[in-house]
């Protein structure tokens, strides 16, 4: 039998789904879950709702709050944390070079370096330069791989991909949809969404 | 030596604040923590960054996600669930009773009935009427209650409260914060705040 699957939907500008995904492989390994690594755009979806930036930045409040949550979040996992600036970062090289590199077997480890580079080293990875330094640490092609991320089909495929986001009603990253459809939003429920996928 | 103390900022109109509310008092004493049950309004803290009802409301696919959510967060803590009509309601006058009932030793008691009543029960609770019927529930003099709760003395606590809430840059509901000015916001953050109480 085919294991369960969970789809991970993340937007690399996104702060939380940083430990989403950071955590996400080994639990879903232990819960026996097949996990879907996919990339959206969030700005997008914001803006079809009134927003031109991240609400981190419309709500001071909320930015404010959020920096230091993610902060201990991260320090209870172990995990690094710098702040990137600027914040958020334009995530559209990244998540067409994620398509590429998922076509590969080396699209976790892509993800998880573009994550850790922008929130655990504080790193800007809106660059080809910046991509292109993180995809030569995993002894890839960086030219080749930048230049298939710019090619019609993968801008395409990108853009399919958050229209699909938007059809499920996505709002945020990281969201997780079970193949039942049931959708759950943030890091904090990364856990429930695998107990949901495995019933 | 005095136990460590937290304090538990709450807006009887918000959903996520019922399982909070519901969960504080055990957790709390377990961990041998002193919590302070603090309503207050959120509604013109939502006013002054631009919101005029609730941003559940104002983002359907966010409002969709969280009703879903709290259903499925209820049933993980056997808590009953009935979705309240209206959304949000109008929490003041249950608020200034709160102030009362806080003041003697059944306010906890108090606004754990609230929160049952609304999303346990899907009552409404903006209404004389509808607090009277818990109050005397609780075997409390409703009519004394009432009229106390629209003292000039109680309607000036809780504008102080609320004014209290804004200026340590809480935004939403559940809200606590230590001793020590530490903010945690969320239902899902309780266990994190009161291990930071403890410290």
């Amino acid at each position: 039998m085919a294991k369960p699957s969970l789809d991970f939907w993340f937007d690399f500008a996104s702060t939380y789904s940083y430990p989403a995904a950071m955590r996400i492989a080994s639990l879903a390994e232990t819960s026996g879950i097949a996990v879907r690594w996919r990339p959206f755009m969030l700005g997008p979806i914001f803006k079809a709702q009134g927003w031109a930036t991240s609400p981190f930045n419309l709500y001071p409040a909320k930015g404010r709050n959020m920096w230091r949550d993610l902060e201990r979040v991260c320090a209870a996992l172990d995990l690094p944390f710098n702040r990137p600036d600027p914040f958020p970062q334009n995530s559209l090289l990244a998540a067409r070079a994620a398509l590429v590199a998922l076509a590969d077997n080396w699209g976790e480890s892509y993800c998880r370096a573009i994550y850790r580079a922008e929130f655990g080293e504080g790193r800007n990875i809106e660059k080809p330069e910046a991509i292109g330094e993180i995809l030569n640490s995993l002894g890839q092609d960086a030219d080749a791989v930048l230049e298939q991320a710019q090619s019609t089909n993968i801008k395409s495929q990108l853009r399919e991909q958050t229209d699909e986001a938007q059809r499920l009603g996505l709002f945020g990253s990281p969201s997780f949809v079970t193949a039942g459809g049931e959708l759950f939003w943030g890091n904090d429920r990364l856990e429930a969404a695998l107990d949901w996928a495995r019933r």
